[in-house]
């Protein structure tokens, strides 16, 4: 059998994502965003289906470029308003067994002593099911929030990345020894004290001397989520990652940026099998093909354009507004913020700001709409040709869409053996990967571990 | 009938806290702090109980001071390692319905931005059931661990408090007008953008620029918890505090503590009854009393004197183990850190470092034993003669002590009609002062409120 696909669902804690505007459909309910049930209810969901876990999306800072302010982001509801991701994960935990749970959180503003600690106690609290997806933030809106005057430019922005990973390391694979923590009820010992040793950083950007608050977790390290297209992106990417997210706006670009990561991977030493890349796509299903076209219409009649053109603007750093609709949008620099603009540059310049809004994933995902069957084959064909380990599936109503796709296209998948019919035992990495719940020696993790003979 | 007092159980996200070594009673189920299911039972427990709230202490940095090293908190786990407590809130409202979550954060750390969408988050996540006990954080290895090279002094860490709260209310009461998320199917408008107003701070210690992240949560601001002993701690609880939680080393010198904040919070035009001041206290009971001392020699047996004495370190900033252990410690600065150190000053300066590693509250909180009834009479004239509202009870075994004091000392108090038998209805503040979700007009937020005619 084939490895199956890593199937993830893409959200955000907030009651508009893309495709926004979906919370218009009297059946949706996404305006229960803000409560533990609706959480839970989709936590159950997805492991029901087998899905390997949720990819939470999270942007700090306001959509503030399009039209010049948030007239649209705050009526389409697109990220806007947004609560914290990582205070949803336990409770989701708490009703799954197996369910992974991918973050996104900027290393341009937590604390790296105290983010440490979040993501370590997440680890505990998950049993391991904790991955972390990267970010360096990209809005010079979020910079203003946390009281800069802008952000660092991007290639700085990366420098700061590099050290803050050399200090999560420090934290989580080099302040406890495995065997640190004994627990011993008749010398009165929890920790030996020999064993856990102060991690003291005096870099370029930071500053730290401490020992880790926490024990050691389960994976140590989470999983390491990246979603990087630019040059610099995939660099980290390649270095750092282990899923790692990218577009599919057309298959050629999708297997060039995921070759060209595996090629870095390579050259920089890390063991191929230790990497998976996953596309992110959307899936609409149906029993039939008219059924399926039928949703399909259903997803348009709610799309709020808006949302998508705030969303464009801010990542391009330009009011998509302030363009002709009907004009393409051209080429972007490659420095652009999101990587979901770089797919605009080439192929796709065809792409106006009005095609870009009434396309549900925004013009840089795939859009697959089918029987289950047909959804099967364009997926198997987007591994295939793509040179994709999986997907991250956005999810349309909440939470219609994702059931149907539960209901009808996982027994597809399972019936052709690409998709796993139960979970492997053990963390999220022991799940993904099969291997190790610890990350293995090729990646730079383990230059930080301590060694004993 | 008297208004019922406050009863929360006091807590720590590690295997040990105040009294600490409780962990070697093979019974104990502190080892289980990792765990979700651990936090889900003690919750189903006090919400049983009828409990108010859980009350969850934090340190940042280490308790390095005592012996000049970590041995004694590594070896006895008080509070070391210690996870972070915001997480284990969700899952333990969700499987309650009315249990408050108190949560302590210092301000000294943690990017106002990026705080007050946590907090928010989790008003929301909890139905409005969360408070924030504010704390400036006072080690010198806090410091360190997050990139300074020492704490600022204590007079500035307030003028920093001070300022960090208005930042608070701002966001929180001031950015979202009650009316600004309609939600509106039919005209496509999740929240009026002219209704939400973006907060501009430029301070001395803080600048923003940026609408509050969140919708309006079911309290806007959490209710506002504050441990200040100090001048300058009792200044700031008077004028910001909604719960303070005060030491109980004697009778006296609790009341003279609680009646000096409630006249200070008079005097500020503080509504004096939106304020409830709470004692830190431990009770054993038993069924006889026979079987209570016997319940105390039990947590006498697996105390761990050198947790207390690193705690007291770190508290006092300097290292008792270079002290005679049979020596009073004598009169240490009112400016010493934690409000802890401070009942230690006159009366109680007969303790010893061995008397306050022997003592199961450190020596500046009471320990009642007895059964049901005379634990019940103690309790009643603390409330009485202390000028206390309620309690903050610590633990002692994980759950032994705390099931003992739901199961025999919970109905005699509920009898006696001191304790409530039923929660009210409604928010945390709703539950405590019976009246509005939202502060008063009386509170110092209320001036960043938008007021329109």
């Amino acid at each position: 059998m084939k490895r199956p696909m890593i199937i993830n669902v893409f959200e955000a804690c907030s009651p508009g994502f893309m495709p926004p505007g979906m919370w218009q459909n009297p059946e949706d309910e996404s305006f229960n965003y803000l409560k533990i049930e609706h959480w839970s209810k989709l936590a159950k969901l997805l492991e029901r289906g087998r899905f390997d876990g949720i990819f939470l999306a999270d942007i700090l800072g306001n959509l503030d470029i399009y039209g010049g302010g948030l007239a649209a982001a705050l009526t389409s509801g697109m990220v806007t308003p947004c609560n914290d991701p990582l205070m949803i994960i336990p409770s989701m935990a708490q009703v799954t067994e197996h369910l992974g749970f991918g973050v996104t959180a900027s290393l341009s503003y937590e604390p790296p002593y105290l983010f440490a600690r979040k993501m370590s106690t997440l680890d505990h609290l998950t049993n391991g099911r904790i991955g972390w997806n990267v970010v360096t933030s990209y809005l010079d809106s979020a910079a203003r929030a946390l009281g800069l005057d802008r952000q660092l430019p991007h290639e700085e922005r990366y420098r700061v990345a590099e050290e803050y990973m050399e200090l999560m390391y420090k934290l989580w694979e080099g302040s406890w020894e495995d065997d640190a923590v004994i627990r011993d009820r008749t010398s009165g010992v929890y920790a030996k004290p020999e064993l856990v040793h102060p991690v003291v950083h005096h870099g370029k950007y930071f500053k730290l001397e401490a020992i880790h608050r926490c024990e050691p977790s389960p994976q140590r390290t989470p999983i390491i989520y990246q979603a990087g297209s630019s040059s610099k992106g995939r660099g980290f990417a390649a270095h750092h990652g282990e899923c790692i997210f990218v577009d599919t706006s057309s298959i050629e670009k999708t297997r060039g940026v995921a070759e060209d990561i595996r090629r870095q991977a390579s050259e920089l030493g890390r063991d191929q099998d230790s990497l998976r890349i996953i596309g992110g796509i959307m899936v609409i299903v149906g029993e039939t093909e008219a059924d399926a076209q039928a949703q399909l219409e259903k997803h348009r009649k709610f799309l709020l354009p808006g949302g998508t053109l705030a969303m464009m603007s801010a990542a391009m750093g330009f009011d998509l507004a302030a363009q002709d609709p009907d004009s393409p949008i051209g080429a972007i620099s490659s420095e652009g913020n999101l990587s979901a603009v770089r797919v605009l540059t080439d192929s796709e310049n065809a792409f106006t700001p009005r095609a870009v809004g009434n396309h549900l994933q925004g013009g840089h995902g795939a859009v697959i709409v089918g029987t289950p069957s047909s959804v099967a084959d364009e997926m198997e064909r987007w591994i295939e040709e793509a040179s994709l380990d999986g997907f991250n599936l956005s999810q349309g109503f909440r939470f219609d869409t994702m059931e149907r796709f539960v209901d009808l296209a996982v027994p597809e998948l399972q019936r052709r053996g690409v998709m796993q019919r139960e979970y492997r035992p053990g963390t999220m990495r022991e799940k993904i990967f099969g291997k190790s719940a610890r990350l293995p020696a090729s990646h730079p993790a383990d230059n930080y571990r301590i060694k004993r003979d």
